[in-house]
Order: C-alpha cells, then structure tokens, then sequence
C-alpha cells in the first residue's frame, strides 16, 4: 500500500503563525524571534513568521514587520506572512519579506465568520491582491480553510472547493494549502478531497494542513502521501488551532509528523532532535505543556533518567 | 491506496485491563463493571476485563474472579483475562471465563524485565499451558509485545517475531495480537511486519495493538488495515501503557480508532456516542484527564455549548 510515498517531503512550519495566534498572551518580538531561530536551527527551511492582518483581530502577532526584520534572510529561509488586504499587502512589502499568503474559507458560514467577506467577496479582494504582489516579486501561497469540514455548515461540497483552488490558481498562487481546520477528516475522505483537486492540478501545487483534534492528523498525512501529495504543514509542539473555528485543538505536531516521515525512510532535511529542542523552547515560551506526543515523550523519557540516575546515586 | 481496506473491523477492547493496570489506584469491583457494562452498552463485544496474574504484581487486577462473576456473560460478548501461568488458568477456569490470553516479550531484555521469563522459558510455560486451556473449552489469544522496537535492545529481528508467532498458534491460539507496546511505529515499519507475517499466517490470526506514544498509532492502524488485518486493539479513552516499558504512553483511544474507521465506512458494530460516555466514565473513575482526543473533543465542544447557552440566557 505504501510503495509510493515521495522520496522527499518539504515540511510546511506554520506554529509561529498558526500556533501563537491562539495563545492568550502575546509573546513579545524577542521570543517570536528566538522561537523562528530554534526552528530554522532545526533545519526547517519553510515557515510563516507572523501575520499583517489587523493588530485589532489579531493583537498576538503585532510587529510581525520587527519579526521579519530581526530574522532577516538566512540562506535557504522562506519566511512568509498572512496578508488579509491591500493595506496587509503594503506592510509585507515594506517589511521585505519574500513571501505572504492568503486565505479564504470553503464554507460561506465559516468566510463571513472568520474574515467577514462571502466566498466572493474574497475571491474578489485576492484577485486584485495576488497579482500586485506577484507583480511586486513576492511569492504568493493560498490557504483554503474548513475543506474536510465546517464546524457551522458540515460537509463542504468538493466542487466548491475545487473551483476556489483554481481561481486561486489563476490568479498567480504558487502553492495551495488545503485545511482541514476542525480537524474532522479521515483518510479516505482525505484521498476523495485530494483526487479531486488533483484531476485539475499538479500534485506539486498542493499541500495539506490537517489539525489533530480527532487524532486523524497523521493518518490523514499518510493518506495524502499515498496521493503523491509532499507539502505537509505542521506546527511545532502542535501549538495553534483556529480561534474561529468551535472544536478546533492543536495542528498536527511538526515533530510527530517528522518522526513518521524519518521512520519511513522520507526525507525532510530537519534534525529531529533539534526540532523537539525548538518544541521545548516554544513550550517555555507560551508557559503550557503542548500536545505534540514525541516532545513529551522525549521530555518523559530524560525525566524518568534524571529520576533513576537519582536514585542510582 | 486505500480501495482494500476491510469492510468490517473487530475492534478488542483492552482499557479495563491493559489500562487500569497502569493506574496508580486501583478501582473497586463495582467499578470496573460499571466501566466494562458501559462499553458493553456501547457495542464493544470483545474485551479484557481482568488479569489472573498474581495481585502481588498487578494490585490494580485482583478481584479479577469478581469481576468476571458480577458481569456473567451477556449475549455477544466475549469477556478475556490475561493467565500467565498453570495457577491463573486455575482461577480463570474456576471464575467461568470463557478466553483468555497469554502474552510473550519479542525481545529478551523485556521478556526478563516484564514476565522475569528468558522467550524459550515462556513458550515451555505456554507450550503446556495452552493446550490445557483448550482442552477444557476455552478460547486463547495471544499477545507479542515490543514487536516495532524494545525500550531495552532497540531494534527486534522480525524473523524472531516470526518464530515466536507461529509457535504460539501451532499451540491453539486462535488470534496473535502483535503489540507496538512503547509506541515507536511507523506505517511503512507496520507493513514490513505485517508482511513477513501474512506469510506464514492467514490475516484472520492477527491482530494488532499499537501505542499512540509518538502520535503514530492510527496511521499504523491504517497501515495494517491495508494489509487485511481486521482486528484492532484499543483502550477506551486511551487508559493505559505498559508500566514495564519505559517511554510508554497510552494505547490507541477506541474512540479515535472507532472515528476513523466509521469515517471511511468501515463497520464496527459499536455506537461511538455511547462509547464516548464510556470514555467519559472512566475518566470519572480514574479521576484523570485521559488523552483520547475524540473524548477530549466532545467534553470540550460540549462546554463550549454550555458556556454559549448561558451567555445566551
């Protein structure tokens, strides 16, 4: 069944983003920052950094400019940041990032409620939108949210989604994520979602962002790898969900998903351990346990030898 | 890749033993039939419900005759108990019990840390044993564990596995279920197995049992149900580990399990709303958060309810 996984998996990093956006406390620029080094320490190469959506929505990534300019380019980085708008767009392009994304929902319920635009409308706002910044030398990726499900409206028709993913091809986007924001999906709906999108677009211009709340994330993963799928996003420690979205818990844990690739001899580029050192760092940054399962099994494994070699003294 | 899935799949429930054993307190008769009626009421048919290992080592089993006693055996059902020797198939035999199991280290070092029984001294104690048991009608399950990986040796030969594997079934064993006890899997690893398995075995002896420790448990699942195999063990909420193994965390929730495969059509026999309120129980019992991420998403979206609703009044 698994013969033809692909050899390589570019892994997606959006736990600076993605993640810190549902923390309650706002970590400060300095933490933001330390926390994207741990990780590109790590090896990960791929990465949202921050967000020029409203610090009025958004108050946990304000400053994201300071991020990108603190960070800079280190050789080989893509950083990237969500842009919901025009004025979104200018900041990114003044910040000198090189890449920034937008996103739209699947659902009409879920569009209104988390950017208050139907659908159309924001098809309409990105058709202005992506090509400027393309025009302007930016990479452009796209988020579809609720694709496996809405947590308002339920099952969300392929075809809707299908037709959002090529407008959104067509309008200049390099890569598009497809969401599984509530975390409801199971794999052969997973291979029914992705054979769909893969009837009008290459394998190369998908990737999957699957949350775990129901425990299916890497399943799912492994399903989308059997459709030749190799862009995964994953969040380190599993930190984030989607605040607008009721029922949504954790990403799927970056670590969890680099143990699996490892495991089944796919290639990532990122150093495991170095990667649950970013997890820890990300733990102690947001002051909670998170719920990626290798981190804690790590953690737990040291606990248990710092106990023995305790005792053994 | 997954059009070969089986259309139905036995799930063996193993949270009123594997789990409880790993509780620090240990739940009275009443209620651990509260817990194994509950399951029962959920559709789960087949179960361990106890141990007839020595109460010196498992506190948390003793009663186990009570326990069988005060359940008798409601029609469907198929209650087990773990007998490690000539004595607990005394007592299993004693207590009516119509199963039960007998379980086997694929690796030295655990066998010796686990059953203080070098593999050759466990198949000489299970080479007398089960005949015994089948003799006098009972079914008997046999359990292998640290099959994917030894917390002690690393690595386990899988012709090992083999051997031992086909050993126990040329003594009567109806069903091997191979165990991922400290959770170190990962589907491409399951397949391997698997395959060097059904080569000498028919997938309707084999079950599997895997450890959710590093997040890779339902992907494995989904490994080996692309394999044919049908039967899956699980514990409700996720109770449980081995507490022999360092590193072990929880076994596969039923729940997660149970969401997965309704969700690609795979029949179980089992109502997972009723399996959640089960889950929801044991937690009451053990007095514990348990991980099972579909019981932890329905608490939480219930709450949330509860909290609109008063909002709302």
């Amino acid at each position: 069944m698994l013969e033809r996984l692909p050899a390589k998996v570019s892994v997606y990093e959006v736990g600076p983003r993605d993640g810190l956006q549902n923390e309650a406390a706002k970590l400060p620029v300095d933490a933001r920052v330390r926390l994207i080094e741990a990780l590109v320490a790590s090896g990960e190469r791929r990465m949202e950094v921050g967000s020029f959506v409203s610090p009025k929505w958004i108050p946990q990534l304000s400053e994201t400019e300071d991020v990108v300019r603190r960070l800079g380019q280190p050789p080989g980085t893509n950083f990237s940041a969500l842009v919901p708008n025009r004025q979104g767009l200018d900041r990114a392009l003044a910040s000198g990032i090189r890449e920034v994304a937008v996103f739209l929902s699947a659902s009409e319920t879920h569009s209104k409620k988390n950017i208050n635009k139907s659908i159309a409308e924001a098809l309409a706002t990105y058709a202005e939108l992506v090509p400027v910044a393309v025009k302007a030398g930016l990479r452009v990726r796209g988020y579809v949210s609720v694709v496996w499900g809405c947590p308002y409206e339920g099952a969300v028709p392929i075809e809707r989604v299908v037709e959002i993913s090529q407008a959104l091809t067509k309008m200049g986007i390099y890569e598009l994520s497809l969401g599984d924001t509530i975390g409801v999906g199971t794999p052969r709906q997973t291979e029914t979602i992705l054979k769909a999108l893969l009837a009008v677009l290459p394998a190369d211009k998908l990737a999957v962002h699957l949350h775990d709340t129901r425990g299916t994330a890497l399943a799912n993963a492994l399903a989308a790898l059997g459709c030749g799928i190799a862009t995964v996003d994953a969040s380190v420690g599993g930190l984030g969900g989607c605040p607008y979205a009721p029922g949504a818990s954790g990403n799927l844990a970056t670590e969890d998903l680099v143990y699996m690739l490892h495991g089944m001899g796919i290639e990532t580029g990122i150093d495991l351990e170095k990667l649950v050192a970013a997890g820890e760092l990300a733990q102690t940054l947001v002051g909670r346990k998170l719920t990626g399962k290798v981190l804690q099994a790590v953690i737990g494994s040291r606990e248990r030898n710092r106990q023995a070699s305790c005792q053994d003294s």
